[in-house]
């Protein structure tokens, strides 16, 4: 083989490995039964002429945030948003120095602070997710957002996401599916970032939320947040807010914790093809291990569930091949 | 010319009188300042490199709907709705004899019905949008819907619908604008039907609506609608439900009555180009005229404003050629 024919070849065959790799919507998971099952769906459903076909109108998934699009260990990161935020507060509060659930906060001391349990953690987000606009609270967000880094993967909170779930996102749009996110944690938390990161926009967000009140401050209209609790989007009231936002039934449906049962069990009550799968939490040395007994994301009763009714299971040690996505 | 060439020249005509008209895309308003206004506005935002540009993932457009895009006299049509759900409900509520506001509905007297007024109004609708499920209840609004006749129009309320509205809906989705609707009406009430009519789909109405609660029924997942109202989407409440529902504020806004006004102001508000536009029910020939002393879609204050801050506003008798589709 003369020079130019050893170009010609290595090159087609360059040419040929990249396009089998184009050609793997989820490089980042393993040919495990997951991948299969996602797969096997999404060619059913968008199947003209097949008994499962799904009009792309009605295609909807709905994906949980926090343990299933981004990590939620060693808290909920909105929790360290506030945290930072009553730091950023207390010297015009000086009365938190002794005040619970403040004063433990501000001696560092999370564990100390969460003693109080539901109460204090309203307010601790009541102190610091209202008084201000919406868009202050945006700018806030988009600044912490910015900055903040993980404890211990040291890297920004939106690093912090699964490669192969923004794989999957992207994999299901370019099937004609419109992807949702469906999450507990704070609508006003995750809108000014999830359209850059996960490609969903503001108006794709359920999510949990403060009442907000209309006003016109000097002939300016203005939204402001009030230190009152608006909606919860967490268990029964997961399949609530995919009633009041979308209106229409969820063909997929992605969680991690008991959480998301009932968001799961909404999905699988409908009619025709669904597919509910659990993100499960196994690999203790690339992300965190915990499931049943974990004071976070507990999945006990809907790892059951999953078994029982044939839900597709995730175990990220196992299927997925990357974690995170590669630094930036 | 002979007779070949004469068919030829008149058939190259004939495409050019098409193509002209495929090319306005809002041929049923007349030339006139709104017109001209929508499509200065249109074409200043969607230009590339312009001053004005709005990405098209900004492009967001609400629009109000009884009054708006559909009719909403001689009253609205929700209430219509629950007038007809009182009578088919009334033989298993005998008690309603006797009892206001239904007695008087009963015997037709939806004036004395109304007498009560707000709380009339409540009891009614929590009487017929209540106590069954949400996929029930979407049935009686399908099958009714489907069958329902304007008084006035004989014709269905799902052909009561604006042409130009239809027309601008359209204009705009084909610049890459998002619409919704910001009405409020009940959301479960346009929800089966938006989506063929106006091509607006579920996910993007906002509206009012009841609290609805999840439930296992013998294990199988259901959402309840109670007698309890969740948010009233209405004046101040409009930039409160686009907020919670959209999270961006529109760039453009349509209205028609002062229950619009505050979504038209939160609009006006935002930086850069927006446009509101407030239709102006003035054609007591071809639909009804009414605006400052109207029970229904007043529109005084939203006139001042408009008229002070030169908003569009549309007179249906001179900027519109015509006012409903064409009977099917």
């Amino acid at each position: 083989m003369n020079f130019v024919k050893l170009v010609r070849s290595t090159f087609a065959l360059l040419v040929l490995a990249t396009t089998a790799q184009a050609q793997d919507p989820l490089p980042s998971w393993n040919d495990t039964a997951p991948k299969k099952a996602i797969a096997a769906f999404v060619e059913k459903v968008t199947k003209e002429g097949s008994a499962d076909f799904v009009p792309p109108n009605e295609r909807i998934a709905t994906f949980d945030n926090d343990g299933t699009l981004w990590c939620e260990q060693p808290m909920y990161f909105q929790f360290f948003f506030a945290l930072d935020r009553v730091k950023a507060l207390a010297p015009q509060h000086p009365e938190w120095k002794t005040k619970e659930p403040f004063a433990s906060l501000l001696k560092g001391d999370a564990k100390g602070a969460l003693a109080g349990g539901e109460k204090a953690i309203l307010e601790i987000i009541m102190a610091t997710h209202s008084g201000m606009t919406i868009t202050e609270f945006e700018k806030l967000v988009a600044d912490w957002i910015a900055t903040a880094q993980h404890p211990k993967f040291k890297r920004p909170y939106t690093e912090c996401v699964y490669q192969p779930m923004l794989e999957l996102l992207a994999y299901l749009r370019a099937n004609g599916f419109k992807t949702f996110i469906v999450s507990g944690g704070g609508i006003e938390l995750m809108r000014p970032w999830v359209e850059k990161v996960y490609g969903i926009p503001p108006e794709q967000v359920v999510g949990s939320s403060g009442k907000v009140k209309f006003e016109l401050r000097e002939g300016k209209p203005v939204l402001v947040k009030l230190p009152a609790v608006n909606f919860i989007d967490d268990k029964e009231g997961k399949p609530v807010g995919i009633n009041e936002h979308i209106g229409r039934r969820p063909v997929m449906a992605f969680g991690n914790s008991d959480g998301d049962l009932q968001m799961l069990q909404w999905t699988a009550g409908g009619d025709g093809p669904r597919l509910c799968l659990y993100v499960h939490h196994t690999d203790a040395e690339r992300e965190f291990a915990y499931d049943r007994e974990s004071h976070i994301g507990q999945l006990d009763k809907g790892l059951d569930e999953a078994n029982a009714k044939g839900w597709t299971v995730v175990s990220m040690k196992d299927d997925w091949k990357t974690i995170f996505p590669p630094k930036e």
